[in-house]
């Protein structure tokens, strides 16, 4: 199998990215192709020693930066990582393509260049949850759609679901839907009529989980719109460090408590790891024609690392493959009806 | 002043609401009047000393469960606290009404009873949101509307600035819109209509924020739709349980950290408070024509206490009269415009 990782995205390229697919590559057998501007790319990994089979570099000229327009970036830059690297994964040079670079760009190029898969209205974004102290889950959308319409809902609870248990291994995954309440008949209008899809569906539906619930692993796929799974990912994220930062400040503002701080040392340290988004891997972006994910901007090497080995049942389970045939599945019986 | 405060609402009434009202009346001139069946309050009344003329009692025999479809209650139970309690606001009997009784049947009551202020299509749940280790923010709405039109969001953003300012004290408090990204043109239809509508408004508005910025105070008030305002209170209860629970299980797993834990039992308890509600005061019910508080369902004493402290500026300093006049000033310009 051969990985295409883009080595321009995100805030710590090509460094971190070099670095993240050399200690990878240690791991699998698999090639990476780190796709950028292969001067800076081959430069960074002068640093390292590693198997010249095992990690090979493709030149590509532009980068798309985090604030360009998406649509017009993918359209305009076709010499760029994202699009070249795509269009690698389309035409059977690569099987996976992995990038720290701008979502919306990343959506774009797969809508634009791997084309959604027939019968899904709208891909979404998958993220892993961590869940604390325990398995983490998978929250779709995260942020993907702004504006969903119910069909959308259940299509990320398939797409959810089929990911969960081929790529994390979790059989018949728990889908629950993101609502204001427990009870059926809570919601919106939207919530409410994505309720009954969900529940007439081939899926292992819990029905509604409260917000308050997500963190301590309400069930395993949590589909709500990308306005909300948005926000979700990002209150978790600012709330832990804003926790973490308050705890460092209260236990270094006495002599006493920074003995404590001391003998905490390594739980602290333990407790810091639950939140490192680094160790989950990166996020899929489903409902397109080949295996793309997406890492957080700010990924470390050992972010991409884990991103790199977390993605590879992505392809090898072939997830697409089954997306499309379960959708299909599907329209048959609608049409059967 | 005359306080009516609901002595049935909440998992813990009416001990812990007689409790509370006892703690406060200490600390206060005003009059609190505990509306409930008279027989149960009187009972837990006679466990304390108080003064008679600043504790006093209102017979309602009947009582609004949690699980109650809040329509029907409101219209059928006559009798009981919550609709009893309204009346007496409305007929000038009462200032200020307080409950932790169900939001709905409060948000119901409200409206059939006291009735929409004129010109607030969507009167809203305003929660005061812990920011940690700082001045708290509020968040509008925290609930009650699941969907939204832009000018909903308008309106939440003015209420909430009045009673930021008239209430909490903080004077031409920063007005912000929760949304996927600060740029302007980010968002949803709903969200990116609302922020031109908050731009044009006569607010201390700053623009968009993510929910990453929220718990660290990115503005005084944070307008949402009620559904995304629920998801940010909730996850955030949720999340900070999560967290102190993984705490307390780090620190108490080795002889060592239990040591450590000791040393900072202090600052443990000081964080612990940072994220308790009770310290904070209920959240007022926004846009109906009388001061309504609704309190945390399992509000103890202590939480009942404070709500009743921090509320007292709701009817003192006629937050309903100035959003009133607000609005017709509004309507006024535009009418001439």
């Amino acid at each position: 199998m051969r990985i295409i990782l883009d080595g321009m995205g995100g805030d710590n390229a090509p460094g971190e990215i070099v670095a993240g697919a050399v200690e990878a590559s240690k791991l699998i057998t698999d090639e990476i192709c780190i796709i950028g501007r292969q001067e800076l790319i081959e430069a960074e990994l002068a640093k390292y020693e590693y198997d010249r089979n095992k990690i090979t570099v493709a030149d590509a000229t532009e980068v798309i930066g985090m604030e360009e327009a998406p649509v017009k970036a993918v359209r305009t830059k076709k010499d760029s990582s994202i699009v070249k690297g795509l269009n690698m994964v389309k035409n059977g040079e690569g099987d996976l393509f992995i990038s720290a670079g701008s979502s919306g760009a990343l959506m774009a190029g797969g809508l634009f260049i791997l084309g959604r898969i027939h019968g899904i209205d709208r891909p979404a974004i998958a993220s892993v949850y961590p869940i604390l102290g325990d398995k983490a889950c998978l929250l779709v959308d995260a942020g993907a759609n702004s504006e969903c319409k119910p069909a959308n809902l259940l299509e990320f609870g398939i797409m959810g679901s089929i990911y969960m248990d081929k790529v994390i291994g979790r059989h018949n995954p728990e889908v629950g839907l993101v609502n204001l309440g427990v009870e059926e008949n809570k919601g919106s209008t939207l919530t409410k009529a994505a309720y009954d899809l969900l529940k007439k569906a081939n899926l292992n539906f819990v029905g509604n989980v409260e917000a308050r619930d997500v963190p301590q692993g309400a069930c395993d796929v949590i589909v709500c719109d990308g306005f909300v799974g948005n926000v979700i990912l990002k209150l978790t994220e600012g709330l832990a460090w804003n926790i973490f930062g308050l705890v460092k400040h209260k236990f270094t503002s006495t002599t006493r408590a920074k003995m404590g701080a001391l003998l905490l040392k390594d739980k602290l340290g333990e407790l810091k790891k639950e939140f490192d988004y680094s160790e989950y891997g990166g996020a899929p972006i489903l409902g397109v024609k080949g295996p793309l994910v997406k890492m957080h901007g700010s990924s470390n090497a050992n972010g991409v690392k884990n991103s790199i080995l977390k993605a590879i049942p992505f392809a090898k389970e072939d997830v697409v493959g089954i997306i499309q045939s379960t959708v299909l599945e599907i329209e048959e019986i609608e049409t059967s009806d």
